[in-house]
């Protein structure tokens, strides 16, 4: 694996070399049990098998080239970090770690133990040293979308240099018109770290290369999701590819996923499925999924249903809207189009939310699916409470659906197991039914 | 009790009568055993004994008689809401009911059970119509400090009218700009409701009566904690008249509470204590205790401490700041001004919230106390993450501080109880080692 390798990167960059290595070694593991043991996967993901071994090692490489060069290294841990200007600056965004529960206990000597575990395990990574990611960037950029995350910068910032977006709790015109400037405020901090003004022309490039990658993953999931008969790759595949694109250079990433989908159209023109017919396919709605956490996909994919769409935040609430650039002049126009493009994310943190529901049900009918899965990760209020209006909303159109709220701990993985059976085993009755109605009616 | 009186006016206001009942006679015992079994108890609490029998009974019917004339009675979850203005409209501002484990099981058939229990409990309250304040109020006015209200407001807005004040995140210029749009919008709320146009002298007469209940809450925090040889009425006891406090009418309210404190200032000056000498004065940090949630006094001063300080928005953050009224001369001069008091308002909400560290080592000094408990509610994740920061910097005063998270079962009770004492023994070792050093120095 390629941490070896740049070792001595890992060790300028204040990385505690043996527990890292130890870590990553234990991740590759889990990976090639849970995803290399998959049968039929695309050739394509040979990529995506060499970039896990690479994730910790040659893209740190690649990330600390560009800072050599006053590139900028920021770090993150939401979506509505802007990183089209990022990329205009020539710089890498990229996703924290923090989807394990190997730095949970370490967190918890300065955080509770009762908040969401992404948070806990990305403050512990920072304590611990063991990412990369974190030790490369040239600041956190931190968000208010979530209360504990908010107070918690507060104390990451004794750690590691933090800058907070404050993104607001709704979406009035006068609350835009701030979250606006926070976009503007941001390019400054770029342009303090590059030492130069970002010109248009390379903001809108960086849109471009951000749309382009935007675009693949719109395209991995209408593959994934919009043949009923047909599902040419694993949902834990389609996860762990998404997962990626937080990480990965865009431009090199988007060709990957594009090739990766040529072979997927292929597999659909072939009729190649890696799941059986009347496989039930799900939805899974929620809170992110940080790698390696991959708990709900394995659930899911050993006990007889496919995972076809995460409406995530890695997952189509990330890829769902593109930056519009037509007719864009100005700076200020510019702005505008990334605020609205950030504005049309429908997280929870915002009151009230209601369009995310229209989204979920149009998303399941276009998609015609056979459930839904309601994730959260435990503690998170917002998605939790909102969880009510949203299942409400499904049962009213007789859309199956489970809510699972789970950490990162192995601890509940057999008793998600077994309620993930129970709910796929309660599908395929209704199916059966819904099809034994159906012939006796011709 | 007063309730029995008023059944016909609780029955038109819809409220569950019976049940309503059945809990208020509950709170009522609770209240006689916890209270009025104190000994010692100063003369003017008969006032307040009272209340707690009316305050579901006479203070209803008051309420409602405001109403019938058009005065506007709103209900709040949070010392933000501006009561002045609510009190310069002739209507009454309160705190609805959410401080009894009661509700809590009806709440949870629409909200997640890992959230605080005061917003389940206010919930259910709406859901199961036993709280006489919530079914008066013309509308509740809800607000952003917290995410798990933030988003319940959205389930109970289906259940009863509700308002949202945006609080923002940060107290940046800009911010503090928008949340000056919420005053004046909160007033044409108000408006709609008298029918009438609030005029400056009316809002300054209203500010006026809220400093004055503040001043006479002033005047109960210095008699209950500048003496430290004299404690002349009992941390419950003084808890008790703050939560009072959100539901009195506040010119008879403040007037009975200087009352009160004209009596407390003759025991002081008669030396009269309802604690032994050397009993460990202590001061309570954190988030807010409703009525009937006495649980933590409780176990304070029935385990041979003493608290005589609640920094808590029941009590020491509601009253620390007055409305400066110098120089108004016009309306927008004055809802600066009450943007200026409540902006000051140390709310673990925001970020960052650095003064509140240094408020809360000045009031340790100020009073000469001898310990800290820092108390949150379950799951409030702003003022649990904050937590660190506090009680490091306690720490590094060498200040003793326990941690308490507690919901409102009474099942940790006893494991609370066991806490305090092992806390209070160590504070008297230390305050006896001390003392020797002391006497062995002279």
């Amino acid at each position: 694996m390629g941490v070896h390798e740049h070792k001595d990167l890992l060790e300028k960059l204040g990385v505690d070399v043996p527990r890292h290595a130890k870590m990553m070694e234990m991740g590759f593991e889990s990976y090639k049990n849970q995803f290399m043991s998959q049968e039929n996967r695309p050739e394509a993901m040979k990529y995506f098998n060499w970039f896990m071994s690479e994730m910790q090692g040659q893209r740190i490489a690649e990330i600390n080239k560009l800072r050599e060069n006053k590139k900028p290294a920021i770090g993150a841990f939401c979506i509505f970090v802007p990183e089209e200007l990022i990329v205009a600056a020539g710089g890498a965004c990229f996703g924290l770690c923090g989807g394990s529960p190997a730095t949970i206990a370490d967190a918890e000597t300065e955080l509770p133990r009762n908040i969401c575990p992404l948070i806990k395990s990305a403050h512990g990574f920072k304590l611990q040293k063991t990412c990369a990611y974190t030790q490369s960037s040239d600041f956190i950029y931190g968000e208010t979308t979530c209360e504990a995350k908010k107070k918690t910068w507060e104390i990451l910032g004794k750690h590691h240099p933090v800058k907070v977006m404050n993104i607001p709790h709704m979406k009035r015109e006068k609350d835009l018109k701030l979250w606006k400037e926070e976009l503007v405020e941001f390019k400054e901090h770029l342009e303090e770290i590059t030492e130069e003004k970002l010109s248009l022309e390379q903001m809108k490039e960086g849109v471009k290369i951000v749309n382009a990658k935007r675009e693949a993953l719109q395209r991995l999931d209408r593959l994934r999701s919009m043949n009923p008969d047909i599902i040419p790759i694993s949902g834990k595949d389609g996860l762990f590819i998404t997962q990626m694109g937080f990480l990965d250079d865009p431009i090199r990433y988007t060709q990957k996923v594009n090739e990766l989908c040529d072979e997927l159209e292929k597999r659909v023109e072939d009729k190649i499925s890696v799941f059986e017919k009347q496989t039930p396919r799900l939805m899974v709605l929620g809170t992110p999924f940080a790698p390696p956490n991959w708990k709900l996909h394995t659930a899911v994919e050993t006990s007889g249903g496919a995972i076809v769409n995460e409406e995530s935040c890695i997952g189509h609430r990330y890829y769902k809207d593109n930056v519009d650039l037509d007719n864009v002049q100005d700076e200020d126009t510019l702005m505008q189009k990334l605020l609205d493009k950030y504005s049309a994310v429908d997280c929870a943190c915002f009151t009230p939310n209601a369009p995310r529901i229209d989204k979920v049900l149009k998303m399941y009918k276009d998609r015609k699916l056979d459930g839904v899965i309601y994730y959260t990760l435990s503690f998170c209020h917002t998605y939790n409470v909102e969880a009510h209006l949203v299942t409400q909303a499904l049962e009213n159109e007789g859309i199956p659906c489970l809510v699972i709220e789970s950490d990162y701990s192995p601890e509940d993985a057999g008793q998600i197991k077994t309620r993930v059976e129970a709910f796929l085993e309660s599908i395929s009755f209704k199916n059966k039914a819904k099809q034994f109605k159906q012939n006796q009616e011709k």
